[in-house]
C-alpha cells in the first residue's frame, strides 16, 4: 500500500481527483437529463449529486458555465483520426462520428436543453462553439482543403458551402429527425456517395 | 355607410375578425419574442395585449398551442412557386425561401424559443411540423423526383440524402451562424453550384 504526503493510504488505480471530477461531469449531465435547466443547476446541488465538497469543484472549474461546457463537451464523440489515404474516406469518417455521437436519445435531450438556454447563457454557448465545434469543424476544412491540393477534389471549391452541405446533412438526419427510427448505419457513406459526384447525370 | 345584421355601421375595408385574428397572430408572437415561453403563455394574457376578449380567440383556435402553431408558421416564407422550367432553378427559389425566412434575427429567436420547449409540448411541436415544415419537404421533394424523371438529375438519387444535403446546407448557414454576419446573397444559387455538380473534379 502506499501512502500519499498527508499519510493517506492510497489504494492503487485511478487517482482521487479524476474519480471526483468523473462524478462531477456525470453528475452535470445527469440533472441536465432530468430536467435541470442551466439557470436551475448550482454548484452546491452539482456537489452534492457528485458527493464531492464545493471546493473540489471550484478547484478544476471557475463556475457552472465552465463546467456545463465541459459537461457538453464530454458528450461529443472524439475528433476521429482523419489521415485515412482518401478524402473520401475521412470525409466518412468525420460523418460517422457526427453520426454516432447523436446516437443516444439521451444525448441530444441533454444538447437540445443546455443549447435551448444560449440567448441567457451567450458565454455558454460560445465557449463550447469554441472549444467543441470550432476545432471539429476546422478539422474538416483541413480534410477538403487537403482534397483539392491532391486534385482528388475541384479547385474551385467552395470549401465553405461543401462544409456546409456535408455537416448540414447529416445534422439535417440526427438533429431534425422526424421521429426516432434509427439511422441507417450507412449514412456517413451515401452521403459522401451524392455530395462527392453531386446529383446530376 | 354600411350596417351589418346588429345594425352596427360597418366601415368599408378589412373585416373585423380578420383584423382581430392580426392583433391575436402579432401578440402571439411578440410575447414570446420578448421572452415568454409557451409554459408562460394564456390565452388570457393574450388577447389583453391583442386587445380582445378572449372569447375572440376561442373563436378560431382551440387552446394556446394551436394558436401557437399559427402564430409560428406565420413566420415562414410561403412556398415559393416551384415551376421554374430548371430543376436549378426550383431549387435556387426553394432554398431563397429558407435563407429570406431567416433573415430577422427576431424571427430567429422567436422560433429557437418556441421550439425550445418541444419536450414539454409535443404536440404543438407535431403539429408545426405537419403544418408547416412538412408540405415544404414535400414540395422540393417533388422537385427533385421531377429532376430525375426529365433527366436533369441522375436517375439514382437518394432523394432523401439530396433533400438533406441542400436543406441542411442552408439549415447550417442560417440556424448554425457563429455570428450574426449578413449572409451572402447568392447562397442559393451557390449552393447549388456546389450540390448539382458534387465536389469531384
Amino acid at each position: 500500500m502506499v501512502t500519499d504526503q498527508l499519510g493517506t493510504a492510497r489504494t492503487p488505480g485511478r487517482p482521487r481527483s479524476e474519480k471526483a471530477e468523473k462524478a462531477i461531469i456525470d453528475a452535470t449531465i445527469d440533472m441536465i437529463a432530468e430536467g435541470a435547466t442551466v439557470a436551475e443547476l448550482s454548484i452546491e446541488a452539482i456537489a452534492a449529486r457528485a458527493g464531492v465538497g464545493k471546493t473540489t469543484i471550484y478547484r478544476r472549474w471557475s463556475g457552472k458555465e465552465d463546467l456545463v461546457v465541459d459537461a457538453l463537451t464530454s458528450l461529443k464523440a472524439p475528433i476521429p483520426d482523419l489521415d485515412a489515404p482518401t478524402v473520401r474516406e475521412n470525409i466518412v469518417r468525420y460523418l460517422a462520428a457526427m453520426q454516432h455521437e447523436s446516437h443516444s436519445r439521451r444525448t441530444r435531450c441533454i444538447m437540445n436543453i443546455a443549447m435551448s438556454e444560449s440567448e441567457r447563457f451567450p458565454t455558454l454557448a460560445e465557449r463550447f462553439r469554441e472549444i467543441a465545434i470550432k476545432p471539429r469543424r476546422e478539422a474538416l476544412r483541413v480534410v477538403l482543403q487537403r482534397g483539392t491540393a491532391s486534385g482528388e477534389l475541384r479547385p474551385d471549391l467552395d470549401v465553405e458551402v461543401a462544409m456546409a452541405s456535408l455537416t448540414g446533412a447529416m445534422l439535417f438526419f440526427t438533429k431534425w429527425r422526424e421521429n426516432d427510427d434509427p439511422l441507417p448505419p450507412d449514412l456517413a457513406d451515401r452521403i459522401a456517395d451524392q455530395i462527392l459526384p453531386g446529383l446530376l447525370p
